[in-house]
């Protein structure tokens, strides 16, 4: 794509400053139907160190108002420190709904940078293109407009403002050491801006500016924006279509399948929680120093018995090292943003073990019977989430997910107990009995989830919870042996 | 205090167990009352290295719903790293209303060992002491349950556990040179303790407990949780007394003495225009480097030109080295929490610039109008504020506040512009009429906030702004001004 860019022509300075202030006058109209009809837009600006960036981002918002906008230049921080997946930093930065933003560089330059500097491995730097267009894809079918721009400047424009930055005093501390290794490395960065681009412009197709003419960029840049912002509005919010199944998946047995009587003694389970919680501990320690992530979820019926399970789980954990997230229905600002955003920004650092009560699951349960989101959203949510759990464990997560079963039965006594007992009464509401006249639905959507992504890498299990003691030492029991595979995998 | 402290008995290991027992039983019965009450409860978990600190917060959760509680485990950041005022990892970990939250060590911890470790001067030192009592006297009368405990071992002790715990493979590497440091310090460290405790006792107690008798010290720590939970339970919510000021105040004139008939003609607002943005871009650079924090308020009536004016101050700044943060009402996670803590999250990294487009006076105007909160809670607002912002002050932040203003007429003729115009018109709502309603009572407010929290370290500027070129020159030259003081004044 590099290769095939022809410099755009000189243009006659007053008519390009005239396009320019009409444009910016189109955008503003813009603003204000964008908040109304809740579009998302995310610009991500990239290009060559010193091709002006900051000045085009300076530009296009400088008629903006505040309240409309943000700007992220997310740092590019070095492999081994990071402690997050590789996408954390946009992932966690996308706009609201009726929000622009503009990123200031983003998942190009840290996957390009990262690979060049040798800090990640050919192999990985494809699954992080693989992500990339995962993630691309994923915010344009949530509704999300997304731009991407890069800004071009040759190899001599190039060498020429590195050096008129490094003569001032006041903007030398500006050209780093990264900057002048690109400009060494021209060509190779080059070639690697050309391949990622290649490899990314079928969800998104990127749009090559050139950044030695400002003006120019800067009208082609508004021009941009006003066009498909213009289109986006005229269509209103796209929905994404659902679409196939591509992961390798396991066999899981239908709900109706599983035997419910297992139990265990009290003997037993006493012998077996106390051995397998001393396991946890020791693991552990190890997992936090192998910065080995770790996300637990759980979902099952109301009543089946999560939380004391969840509870047998935390208790023998450094209570430094490790959350519980309750994930009840989402706040308004949640709620303006695709849908994984409040599962992002709760993922765990690495070597932290995380336990979700409830999931991203919700869309296909929940969101699906109540009709909180679209057909085509949680129909399409299978593959997302899919996605979104290989992108966790290809960050080098164990990523385990429980679903606690009981059958109705066990529900309707525990919930009677529930409410004959003053101190557990809170926990049972009106709408834990709406639910239960649900459980033909619900069971229908469970086995769904269960067939459509119990995937190779993040695998579910069914945890059988008529006995409660069964299910805390079955749920152990896996955990710890998924960690103890985990930790002799890593140094 | 740790002189005085006395080793508790040993006890009768069953008695001890049942006592246990009963009181997390009655700590899980208080749990849903705590949610109904919307108790937000902040245990501060403070004490010794290898003093088991963690152990004692495994205990203490170990029966709690984790939809209740979290722990918070601050790191301590080197003081030359930290890019936010010093208790900000602790304001924005609050708890919302109804939660626990358990903190393993904080403020008191970074205080002493920054200052034993000179990082930090002996004023520092006193200022970090004195905001640390108005945090916490803060959050007490804005309704938090705060108990801060002190986990005590003496030297001898510690030198055994630091021993037993670098003699095993799997735990070396919890024993650090910080701590290795103040077991060879402990005397220095002993009295530094004491000395902190004795200076933050007045507002929220501290509680020793014998960390050499673990069980001992978990019944203690129970009945003190149990005991306090019980009572702020029975009394509701506490409101705090509003309080005398005792800040150093600038005279501020009254609305209604404002001359606005100040104006700019074209040609000089252009000139001037030009050459103020042109030095805020120069300084921008500077106070980047220098790690200046820059705070920038805008409050004003409604069609006063508060956008306008910040988009001119905008303009010239590195769009990635600022942010604009329009405030609008609470979302219901900001709502459940102590009134400042969305603007703590709101604050810039130490270097960049920051303008909020209305701030948290909001609470002595909208709030103190409409009955968002009581009468005692925007009357203590004065002084809350006042304390927060000598905190950002303090830290090093240029803090100015502007606000910005018109007369009745001024406004009337926007608005009718508003309403007249098509693409103005989502400017103005039902609400701003309301609210033009109510110009005498919010002129009083607004002068009373004018009177009490123009400071010398953050001081109010009225903005005449029936003008609004006068008004953007009026707030560009300020701004300037203030940003090359505080630029010389740092190497």
């Amino acid at each position: 794509m590099l290769q095939d860019f022809e410099r755009s022509k000189p243009e006659e300075k007053d008519a390009l400053n005239n396009e320019i202030k009409h444009l910016r006058s189109q955008l503003i109209g813009q603003q204000q139907l964008l908040r109304e009809k809740k579009l998302p837009v995310l610009v991500l600006i990239e290009g060559w160190s010193a091709a002006g960036k900051g000045s085009l981002i300076k530009e296009l918002i400088s008629e903006i108002d505040p309240r409309f906008y943000n700007v992220v230049s997310p740092a590019i921080i070095p492999e081994s420190e990071s402690r997050y997946p590789f996408l954390y930093p946009y992932a966690t930065a996308i706009p609201e709904n009726g929000k622009l933003i503009f990123l200031d560089s983003g998942w190009m330059e840290s996957a390009v940078r990262k690979k060049l500097k040798l800090e990640i491995s050919k192999e990985e730097y494809r699954r992080r293109v693989r992500a990339v267009n995962e993630f691309e894809r994923q915010l344009r079918d949530g509704g999300y407009l997304i731009l991407k721009i890069f800004l071009h400047i040759d190899q001599d424009e190039q060498q020429e403002r590195l050096r008129a930055l490094s003569e001032s005093a006041d903007t030398e501390w500006r050209v780093t050491g990264d900057d002048l290794w690109q400009h060494r490395e021209y060509k190779h960065f080059k070639k690697s801006y050309d391949e990622f681009m290649e490899e990314t412009n079928d969800v998104i197709p990127w749009h090559i500016l050139d950044g030695k003419r400002k003006k120019v960029a800067v009208r082609d840049a508004l021009k941009l924006l006003v066009h498909r912002i213009g289109k986006a509005l005229e269509k209103g919010r796209y929905i994404g279509e659902p679409f196939e199944e591509k992961f390798p998946l396991v066999k899981m047995p239908k709900l109706s399948e599983v035997d419910l009587s297992v139990s265990l003694t009290d003997e037993e389970y006493r012998k077996s929680l106390k051995k397998l919680q001393k396991r946890l501990s020791e693991l552990h320690n190890i997992l936090y120093r192998k910065k080995i992530p770790v996300i637990l979820c759980y979902e099952g019926w109301d009543a089946a018995g999560k939380g004391g399970n969840i509870r047998r789980v935390a208790y023998p954990l450094d209570p430094r090292g490790f959350d519980v997230h309750p994930i009840a229905s989402p706040e308004p600002h949640e709620l303006n943003r695709q849908f994984l955003w409040r599962f992002w920004t709760r993922l765990p650092r690495s070597g932290h073990i995380c336990i979700f009560d409830r999931t991203w699951y919700g869309r296909v349960m929940v969101e699906r019977l109540e009709g909180f989101c679209t057909e085509k959203d949680w129909q399409r949510a299978y593959n997302e989430i899919n996605e979104f759990e290989r992108q966790l464990t290809d960050w080098g997560a164990v990523l385990l997910k429980f679903w606690i079963h009981i059958d109705q039965d066990t529900q309707l006594a525990r919930f009677t107990e529930r409410q004959n007992t003053p101190e557990k009464q809170w926990k049972i509401t009106d709408e834990d009995w709406r639910n239960r006249e649900k459980w033909p639905q619900y069971e229908v959507a469970v086995n769904d989830m269960l067939k459509k992504t119990c995937t190779e890498n993040a695998p579910w299990y069914i945890i059988e919870s008529n006995d409660k003691k069964y299910a805390r030492i079955k749920a152990l029991k896996i955990i710890v042996k998924a960690l103890e595979k985990a930790c002799e995998k890593r140094f």
